[in-house]
């Protein structure tokens, strides 16, 4: 009777009955402006109703036919772009709805703007035309076997042979073999490589060459090239559909004026010179790539919340009484308390992500108007933001997944319905002034605390047992090395700083709908008393707030978790992400969990015979006692 | 050169001869005895070297292979107990060995255990033999689609008929369908299932039954039987070898004596007798199983550490003067800060689950004495050190997968080589008795401002708002729902205790091998202090440390991974794990990382023509601009 009547109503009616606020207006907030929203909205519809998308069956392929799928995904894709005139705004939104990580990632975000920040006028009207109509399909060459982030430690070569005009790329060891690019296993027709420039017996270090990989008629390697796909990737089986590739060359020749010359050139003598154009140009091209990754570390992040928390709406476990339903999950305090922060955290992520895309464009402009006064802030913030919110994200989805299990939370008995009780406490824990003024003093003490202890070391007296080896190395190597947990604590405060100013700046905007900005508010308290009550070692141990105004910001975030539950279910529909993006039976906008879950079983290749293959081999010897006879 | 001589040596020759202790004792102390370890190093070796077992070429392998392997993998190791007549205990080693989730392991660990514990003596006359013969194969059928781990929720009913002397087992809804059990899906011929018991109307509560599922003839499902596998499981491809399944009951009928009846009895009349034999006894079952579990957290946790010290020892970054070598990953102390605790963590679940074990017996003998003292403290015990181990397990085997990766580190540098210079702090930090005092402080505190709290409530001054509520729901209820993140904290401070007071019980036996006992002291104070500074808020908060006294364990900490250091490698080499069960390129005990990774990729599918299957149709129309008459 209950099944039946929630099948036609949707699971989720009454939790969006209960929202507080305005669903539509939250929406426009999310998506950053109404005009964004309706482009979004328009591509997620446009990829979630065409077939061609499906992706409810990925997991059942091989990794051949996962990634042929991948390949008829991005052509037709292309196909639809093409069709129907799509701004480069909207097809890069509806190739993320696509949502199946393809070559085409690596062509658009990286191949394309690696030339166009690093090349010179010269070589965007040679190559970009070329490209914008994938004529030729374009990935980024530059992590080796051996050789992740550090660039400067590199391997591969190009050697400059003036004889020819030319320059020789080649590997010359097996640490030096191109290792991971995406696109490059088994598609890409070129690459920008990045290999330590050699003239005239001088290593210059490491620069970026445009290198054709494969013929354009039959796709084969060219001469010299070793190309391949590097395997199955642990874990996700999604990111199999990728062709992350390996790549190796023998003495390959390319012109000279596959280099890219915007910043440093080689002339035809063979001389290296620096162009007038400052190095820092170089890093505009990293604050945009970084102010991607955490707008892709929001959205992930978005989604895992939303899936999270529409099943935690539905899940019930526990607390029945009188033969009444369950207890819903997401009623629990504990889940409440696991949850919620990651809701904020969400939210959040999107709004620090949006002031880093304002920062992107207000630095481009400076630049084209030489000035570089805020590059170097521009380029640490991101480098934090990006570090910080993806390894808040990789922990959060985890986070959500074990959330989903039921097994995370302890078992215990709970309410039906829960109301907050507690007497008002320090609804001072709710003024954005005395939260931002905290973490202020947190992040402040922490870095003057981190200096003490470098002033410690300079100083003889304490210094006396390693002085004999600053001889030999450098002083300022030394104290990275230890000083580097204490540096990166300080980083990650600061970092957090930044999330709870922009925050608080989102909501000092004029924020139209009922209720909308109030959600922001609670949600903006509960990510900042969240981070209070995880690190109040720091808060405490520096003298920002003692321990007594630490167990009140306790209080006071348990009261915002009962505010938030009304309006959970409704803040993730406000992501507006179709079933089709989620993916997710757990996720479903429906709420219908258990008659999918039940339906999707019966797919499975296992399931199409009711003897299973290798019975009469394996399992039939074992109960007939026939084990040592049979051939195994 | 460099290259070629570390393949000569193998890449941790230098990183093993650093080590400060006795390897062969530590492996014994790893083990548990000298005994265990030798039956346990030559089952390793039995499943290593036999091809049968390879388990290399797994994840290229489809589902339905896949599944087809472990069947093949679970017949072949029956096969070789048989031949080697191994004991018990070889033979669990042995399976553990082959390490692909089976329907063995249900069978063995959850099926016979089940009608061990809850059959009668007849019962375990009639079922047990053909059981251990594996005549029939059995699985634990508890868990239904609406229902996880609160087994009183179960909805599958059980009712008993007089006239024909059998239950009725039936599925009356949806979410009454068993879901997940292990071994269900595809293989058990016999299930032991948890359904409400009926008699004469009344509802007795949850109760095992014996249900054969498959016709032992062909294999097909009993008439009134729905069975299937419940498809792909996201994440680990390894899990999917396991058939976990879905089953329904249109009213099966079984007879009276397949009810699991030592502790209640259903009489021919149909009467619900309690024998005299305690309930509790159900609970040495639940300890048995629990301690089990936490045995296997710490060996996957201990294999995950394994895997990242020997990679973090090959793996170099940064930090190159003068054209030497970058530095190991394992020289930062950000990356030590995070493994070394791991690894401490890894022998601490060890010797707690050692503990465990020793608890069990201990247990079981007083149950049969009729002494039931002991059995509430055990039954607590496990279940949190069971939650807590597998959690701290989980986050631990991410942790390592990011540590391998490279990317989980801050991007500064270091020193080839380090050596510790912090003049001698607070030494007092690595006195066992101070350490224990702080943690049992910190406990008892903890629980006690819980109390306070529950104190308040019950206040009829404070309580006044919820008063009415009261009348309709239980106040014990209400109290455990708003305390339950607070009870969460005390738990864990209270298991942590056991943790450390157990690892440093381990100590003070005698431990022969030079250095054993004393690098296990320091992975002890690692284990202790890391967990002082993760919960450095609680401690200082409770008053039972102050800021300055943290501040000086935290000095400590960081020389301990000075000390830790130069033994890693051996600390994991003393697991005695084989390169087979690790199935790691990246934890491999020569170290000879990118080579193998090298060669692996090549074994890919994909790699098996140049040209991918798909470019005909998706690549070439769009590099040749066909893409609008291509169809796709």
């Amino acid at each position: 009777m209950e099944e039946k009547r929630m099948e036609a109503l949707g699971y989720h009616a009454e939790e969006r009955r209960k929202a507080e606020f305005n669903l539509e207006e939250m929406k426009i907030v999310w998506a950053g402006s109404r005009r964004i929203y309706e482009i979004s909205d328009r591509m997620a519809r446009l990829v979630a109703s065409d077939p061609v998308f499906r992706k409810d069956n990925r997991t059942q392929l091989t990794r051949k036919d996962l990634f042929k799928d991948t390949l008829r995904k991005a052509a037709h894709a292309w196909n639809r772009i093409i069709e129907l005139r799509l701004s480069e705004e909207e097809a890069n939104m509806l190739r993320s709805y696509v949502d199946q990580p393809a070559f085409t990632d690596l062509h658009w975000g990286m191949f394309i703007p690696a030339i166009k920040g690093q090349g010179t006028i010269e070589q965007h009207e040679k190559w970009l035309p070329m490209a914008y109509k994938m004529q030729i399909i374009g990935c980024y060459a530059q992590t080796e076997l051996g050789h992740g982030s550090n660039v400067q430690g590199l391997e591969t070569t190009a050697t400059f042979d003036p004889q020819t005009d030319e320059f020789d790329i080649h590997s010359p060891t097996l640490t030096s073999s191109k290792w991971w690019p995406g696109g490059l296993g088994k598609v890409s027709t070129h690459a920008v490589v990045y290999a330590r420039l050699i003239t005239d017996g001088q290593d210059h270090g490491v620069h970026g060459f445009i290198v054709q990989l494969r013929s354009l008629d039959d796709h084969l390697p060219l001469p010299g090239i070793t190309v391949g796909d590097i395997g199955m990737k642990y874990g996700s089986g999604a990111y199999n559909s990728m062709d992350n590739g390996l790549l190796r060359f023998d003495h390959v020749r390319i012109p000279r004026n596959q280099m890219l010359m915007r910043v440093s050139q080689v002339t035809r003598e063979g001389k290296f010179v620096q162009s007038d154009v400052p190095r820092q140009l170089v890093y505009g091209t990293m604050v945009y790539v970084r102010q991607t990754i955490v707008s892709d570390a929001s959205r992930a992040l978005a989604r895992a919340v939303c899936i999270a928390t529409r099943y935690s709406a539905v899940r019930r476990q526990f607390g029945s009484q009188n033969g009444a339903p369950e207890t819903q999950v997401i009623d629990y305090k504990t889940q409440q308390s696991r949850l919620f922060p990651l809701l904020a955290s969400a939210y959040a992520f999107r709004f620090v992500g949006e002031w880093l895309k304002w920062l992107y464009t207000d630095v481009t402009q400076r630049l084209q108007a030489n000035d570089f006064s805020t590059l170097p802030e521009a380029h640490a913030c991101t480098a934090g933001l990006k570090s910080m919110t993806t390894s808040v994200t990789a922990d959060g989805i985890e986070e959500c997944r074990k959330l989903c299990g039921g097994h995370g939370y302890l078992a215990n008995s709970g309410l039906p319905e829960l109301f907050a009780v507690f007497l008002p406490t320090s609804q001072d824990w709710l003024k954005p002034s005395v939260i931002l003024e905290a973490f202020e003093a947190r992040a402040v003490r922490m870095s003057i605390a981190c200096s003490k202890r470098v002033g410690n070391f300079s100083n003889p007296e304490d210094g006396k047992s390693f002085i004999p080896r600053l001889r030999e190395l450098s002083f300022l190597y030394y104290l990275f090395a230890e000083l580097s947990p204490d540096l990166l604590l300080v980083a990650t405060a600061h970092c957090q700083l930044i999330v709870v100013s922009k925050f608080i700046e989102k909501l000092q905007q004029d924020i139209p709908g009922k209720g909308v900005k109030r959600q922001l508010e609670i949600l903006c308290n509960v990510y900042a008393l969240n981070l209070l009550h995880k690190y109040l070692g720091d808060f405490v141990s520096t003298g920002c707030i003692t321990p007594k105004q630490g167990a009140l910001a306790n209080e006071q975030l348990r009261l915002l978790y009962s505010q938030v539950r009304p309006n959970a279910i409704a803040l993730v529909d406000a992501f507006s992400y179709t079933d089709h993006y989620l993916g997710s039976v757990l996720g479903c906008y429906d709420g219908n969990v258990y008659q999918k879950l039940y339906q999707e079983a019966w797919k499975d290749p296992l399931n199409e015979t009711v003897v299973p293959d290798g019975y009469l081999e394996y399992i039939q010897p074992i109960l007939k006692q026939h084990i040592r006879t049979a051939r195994l």
